[in-house]
């Protein structure tokens, strides 16, 4: 048994006076402290982050968390795109099943808010395929064109995408670390300006700075001692074709699929089962396929279904979805935001989830997706 | 069991006329058509690379592999700086390890020579310590400090430095695939002008393209069916500061010493049954601090060994470094540089090193190292 014994995160948000390393230090210090870890415990640290290479000449993090910690061990970055801190949760699972360790700190910590528009748009567009990037195509445009097919295979319109926007943000109120903690209205949606059609501003997720870690252990003394614990039941990645233009369809996330389906099957448990799911949306639409391409919905039918709000916290529903505000509300710093979705489920199947606290929740599932696609990472976890 | 059973890499050098696209098209290609590995065999791929998101804004490296290669298998990009190879590496070998999978690929790529030189050092930079960037310390800086303490610690001079780029030369006028393939004399590398004292132009090595790609598995029919297979012993990594201010003396890289004691540790090898060593001589100094830090050489002594050149092929030495030419004459396309190490050791233990054959060769180590020293790679292989 792997467990997840400790979490942290900063606040997310646009925390100008938190450089990088200020936010890499606060979340490796915060996640030992916080839950009373000796560093001489963590044998591996796992590193997620997208940006800082491409925004700030800042690459070879390994070597710089050895400074900050004063550490020599293994010391790995990752990444994945918005991917990034569920694949090195993923690789840190792995290399304690392969026994390099017994308990592994993984950390995602991005900085985003100190650029322009321009600067991170660009930024963000590599990890899109370079066609797309020739094309002009940014993130909002990618989801904007996913958004655009769905709505209209399916006949439903901007309205049913605001409903996941409304949800996450009524989420996002009930957390003090989220990036906006203010409940929003389907008019606020729909009144707010379009990023990119059928998508607006309030369909997507911020720019947001901010940094999350967590342990995970087979050390079955610290699995004992600690206060607060969950199994890892599963972890799986896949891939798909980078372009749009390679896909099979635009209204599912195949990636999405194949993970989810090795996931449910290696933890043995059925999509019922899991009570809780922090999944990817970093656009409204993204809410609705992976609720899809999960297997809670069937497809086609979420435009529908997310309009019933059964997935929103305090509706006594036995599945709700992105209790943390989601990326929509908590906010989206890349490398955190996976490792940020693995830390709520731990919260709430560990009862620490204060004002948003669902009942009885049992098993959870954490999704994170890279670029409009390309790398999704399924994890379920349970008490 | 877990063996190489089969290497690919494209000749390294000013590749003009390939992209970074091109070149990792053809190094995937060519590590599973040159060895007769069906790609339905690879379960994982695991993929280096240093500088693509800081030069051309390329991110999400492994969506667009999964797009090259039609699949949607787990991939991963890893990213340590010079020692992205190793690492990427390290982890494939740990995730079959952990039962992820039976057969991995590992691919590093580097596209460095269509920029310019102030683009490149820039780049390159990323890998050291804000503080070092922000005092304009260079790459060549870095060792060439490293290298005034060395050479004033001990007694030597900048004639013991050139030994090594005699000898890397050497090897490399005898490796069709390398950058430079020209020997040069103790008086080329002295005369050559200096980049940062100590070190000259020829004491370094150079900016390369290249891609080089393995594949490990341990699919007993696989082994069984390959023609040529290595044993993968042990492979360890360690991390250190990585600033030089922070480190305990400037005469060793700590990183290098701790994952080669954990490294010999596992393998239950001695220094002297290892007969190939491909190390990380990015500079002349690198491979007489190596030397020692990997405990073939006592501390300050290498300056002296090296004169002796007991370690170049055609001596009848049963230790024998860089028979690719090194980082030096091989050519360092970074991300490639750490798989190639391990590419060199494959074919000169299944006796496919051609006229740099060494004699009856049964064990070798590869050694990669990234920034000035933040993190280090040891593996040992056999047969």
């Amino acid at each position: 048994m792997i467990a997840i014994i400790g979490y942290y995160n900063t606040r997310f948000g646009e925390l100008w006076e938190k450089s990088f390393f200020d936010l890499t230090k606060e979340t490796a210090g915060g996640v030992l402290k916080n839950n009373g870890i000796d560093l001489e415990r963590v044998g591996a640290i796992f590193f997620a982050n997208m940006l800082a290479g491409v925004l700030e000449n800042n690459l070879h993090s390994a070597a710089k968390i050895a400074e900050i910690l004063k550490v020599n061990i293994p010391i790995f970055r990752v990444e994945a795109a918005c991917a990034s801190g569920g694949v090195a949760f993923h690789l840190a699972k792995n290399y304690i099943e392969a026994g390099m360790t017994d308990t592994a700190m993984v950390i995602g910590v991005e900085k985003m808010t100190d650029y322009s528009p321009e600067e991170i748009t660009t930024a963000l567009a590599a990890a899109s395929s370079g066609k797309e990037q020739e094309a002009g195509l940014t993130f909002p445009g990618l989801y904007g064109l996913i958004a655009q097919y769905y709505l209209n295979k399916y006949g439903y319109t901007e309205e049913n995408l605001a409903y996941v926007a409304v949800k996450n943000h009524y989420h996002g109120s009930l957390n003090e670390k989220a990036h906006f903690q203010k409940a929003i209205t389907i008019d606020d949606v729909l009144k707010s300006p379009y990023v990119a059609y059928p998508l607006k501003v309030l369909d997507s997720s911020p720019i947001s700075d901010g940094g999350s870690a967590i342990i995970l252990t087979k050390d079955k003394n610290l699995i004992k001692k600690a206060k607060y614990k969950v199994e890892i039941l599963s972890s799986h990645v896949a891939t798909d074709s980078i372009s749009l233009t390679d896909r099979k369809t635009l209204d599912e996330i195949y990636a999405s699929k194949i993970a989810a389906n090795k996931a449910f099957k290696e933890a043995g448990i059925k999509r019922n089962e899991i009570n809780i799911v922090e999944l990817h949306d970093c656009f409204s639409i993204a809410e609705i396929l992976a609720m899809e391409d999960l297997g809670f919905w069937k497809k086609g039918e979420g435009g529908a279904r997310i309009k019933e709000l059964s997935t929103m916290y305090g509706r006594g529903s036995d599945l709700v979805v992105n209790t943390s505000g989601g990326l929509k509300a908590a906010g989206h710093p890349v490398g955190a935001t996976g490792i940020k979705q693995l830390g709520e489920i731990f919260l709430q199947l560990t009862r620490q989830a204060t004002n948003r606290q669902v009942k009885n929740a049992k098993y959870g599932l954490a999704h994170n997706v890279g670029g409009s696609g390309g790398t999704a990472v399924v994890s379920i976890l349970g008490v």
